[in-house]
């Protein structure tokens, strides 16, 4: 019996493959955004024409520097749209619509499919069972013209997660302990499977910011296998039904088991995303600004329990909190967490990456303290390259917001 | 006896002096923002020492880069929010309070009072009365340690409303009358005296568009002499008992009147101010996006005009919302706007002058065209310079965004 990833390549190919081999697949879904939109439509110009081997798989969203912050951003975003409109492409998401691996994951993504987009966090999507990859601009061309890309078909790697998540702790503090156990290019050439023991104990946001921080990992993709989980999501959100194949006893090169229940709620230090430590060993650092948002952690639970925290006072440090689409935007003005944050004190717009690669909307400044849920802390990530930036769970930046420093958020919860 | 102007100077100076004298006035309120404070404190510092003459006389708020959008904005926001500490200013605004002007206007201003600001905008306290002029960062500068400021003292032009507002029109279509009327250059060396024949029938926020875009007229000034609806104003907003002083009979260079009952709603076409035309001559052109916000339209009464119309449906045009301050966003909140706003498919945020001068949040393209609530279309005001700016009412501004073309607003009121 196959793995995930294995099956995935066998339904795609009509054989299986070996970690290791060059393949060629067909994609299910190609997307790109404003950011990188440009390079890939560039690259399609200097081929001779601007097509696409089939409108109806190709996804783009405007959300890197979305409303526009200069004018350079501004007519990318003119030329983009031109294309696009030229093109016909029915699944556009203009300013506004949201980020794009959240778009992909709330509206299009399915389980067995295979992914590509121009942005590295397109293995977000691993949260429903797709096999998903980031690729650069001119791979992405390629495959919008070609139908099809190569890849290195990577090794299938177990993990297992068991037990439930005890207070405060969350689908990223599971990201984060899987860098620090395995660094930041412990996965690399790897496809991760993740089995969850208790489904419902692991709801699709915390997979979907999993899946999203793979890439911090370096691994070639991360998907969660499907279950109960995957079946409701996709009935509840999409009204797709979904029947998981019965697969079982695929052989991995390794196995890690998660155990929920001994996790605490972590930071990744400045300024590598594999310096991880426990919230209490960092309690206190005063912090400048707070974000809570991104494809890491933008997501309606990520919201809830900012709103949950953030009921209890008004923000010391600076907040910026941005909903990763309009979808989650409008259920979290529905069910007023949008009133509870700007009654904090938050600073809230939706649908653009905003200052988690230090684009806009909340960029650091030299010296600053930046608390964010997003996925990357590298120096100058956030903006200026003397600004320090801690990872953390949107609890713990909901707590740190509150108190402007990093705090423990179990008080509050 | 007196006119407005010369009754404040008059208070100040203990004598009253003639248009045209230069006078030596101590400033009630002085403030600066994020984009020119910089280059105050620059100016104090190179004076020697970063001192002010009065902490509370102080205003400060970051509104046009605000989040940053840039590392050297966030760098500035560092460099000023320092010295606000090391100063120990009370009156400081970081990132999501406001538009200096509003904050201003809700907070601080009182009739009478004389208030310099380092932003060319600052005469919209003109609304409640205050005698209020923009000036340079070093003029501010010297203001701040000296406590005093020379200025030219104006000639006192009246100008009489009279009637009440048509469906549909608003106090951006009284700026844009005058506009009309007297070229962008109009009112220069002029203090413009406004007195309102039926007071309630022009409330306060109408006032302090008029009073913003009297910088559009070239003004030194322009003041709505204090009635009932000042005094309501000062008494429900801050709590504050005004009694305005029984003047009359004072001499001014001319008269006008603006008869509200003949107004309809208007435009300001590319690329000046004073090129004004009615919306029915410039109906059906094609707009790419809207901007509800700015000092001059970012108040409760723009928001509710707009939610008004944008109950009826979902944007054609991409329509960024952003009101004022975050005393109105809240409101907006609490009154459900915002909820109408994003359901609409508005992006909305609040507190920042945003693209009003193109500086991020919705930066134009080129070629684009752009219909504003905002105070200036010059070329390359919005972003590119070859992008095309028309200025307009909240209600012109929401119409326009539900239908993609510049539309008569009457319909949907």
């Amino acid at each position: 019996m196959p793995t995930w990833t294995e099956y995935i390549f066998y339904k795609k190919l009509g054989k299986a493959p070996s970690p290791g081999d060059v393949v060629e697949v067909v994609p299910d879904l190609v997307g790109f955004h404003d950011l990188t939109g440009y390079h890939v439509l560039e690259v399609l110009e200097q081929m001779g024409k601007v097509e696409v081997f089939d409108r109806g798989r190709v996804v783009v969203a405007f959300d890197h520097l979305a409303p526009p912050p200069t004018q350079r951003a501004a007519e990318l975003q003119v030329y983009i749209r031109r294309h696009v409109k030229a093109l016909g492409l029915p699944h556009f998401y203009d300013v506004g619509g949201g980020i794009l691996h959240q778009i992909i994951l709330e509206k299009y993504a399915m389980p067995e499919q295979v992914i590509f987009a121009a942005d590295s966090h397109t293995n977000t999507a691993g949260a429903v069972g797709a096999f998903a990859q980031g690729l650069g601009a001119t791979d992405i061309a390629a495959a919008l013209k070609l139908g099809k890309t190569w890849l290195v078909v990577p090794t299938p790697f177990a993990v297992r997660v068991v037990g439930e998540f005890p207070k405060g702790v969350m689908g990223k503090d599971v990201a984060l302990h899987l860098l620090g156990a395995f660094g930041a290019e412990g996965f690399n050439g790897y496809s991760v499977e993740v089995t969850v023991e208790k489904p419902k104990a692991f709801p699709m946001d915390d997979r979907a910011t999993v899946a999203n921080m793979s890439t911090e990992m370096g691994a070639d993709a991360l998907v969660f296998i499907p279950d109960e989980v995957t079946v409701a999501y996709l009935h509840e959100a999409r009204g797709v039904s979904y029947k998981p194949p019965a697969l079982g006893g695929g052989k991995y090169a390794d196995e890690y088991t998660v155990e929920l229940g001994r996790l605490e709620p972590l930071v990744a230090a400045p300024h590598s995303v594999d310096n991880v430590k426990a919230v209490a060993e960092v309690e206190g650092i005063e912090v400048d600004q707070v974000f809570i948002g991104s494809c890491t952690n933008g997501r309606l639970s990520d919201i809830e329990v900012a709103a949950k925290i953030l009921r209890h006072g008004r923000v010391k440090a600076r907040c910026i909190a941005i909903p990763a689409s309009y979808d989650v935007f409008r259920r979290a003005m529905e069910l007023g967490y949008v009133d509870v944050l700007t009654k904090a004190g938050c600073v809230v717009t939706y649908g653009t990456c905003g200052p988690c690669l230090g684009g806009h909307f909340g960029v650091a400044g030299p010296g600053e303290v930046v608390l964010t849920t997003s996925n990357r802390n590298f120096k100058g990530r956030v903006g200026h390259p003397d600004s320090k930036v801690y990872l953390a769970n949107p609890a713990v930046a909901a707590a740190t917001a509150l108190t402007g420093r990093i705090t423990d958020p179990r008080q509050y919860l």
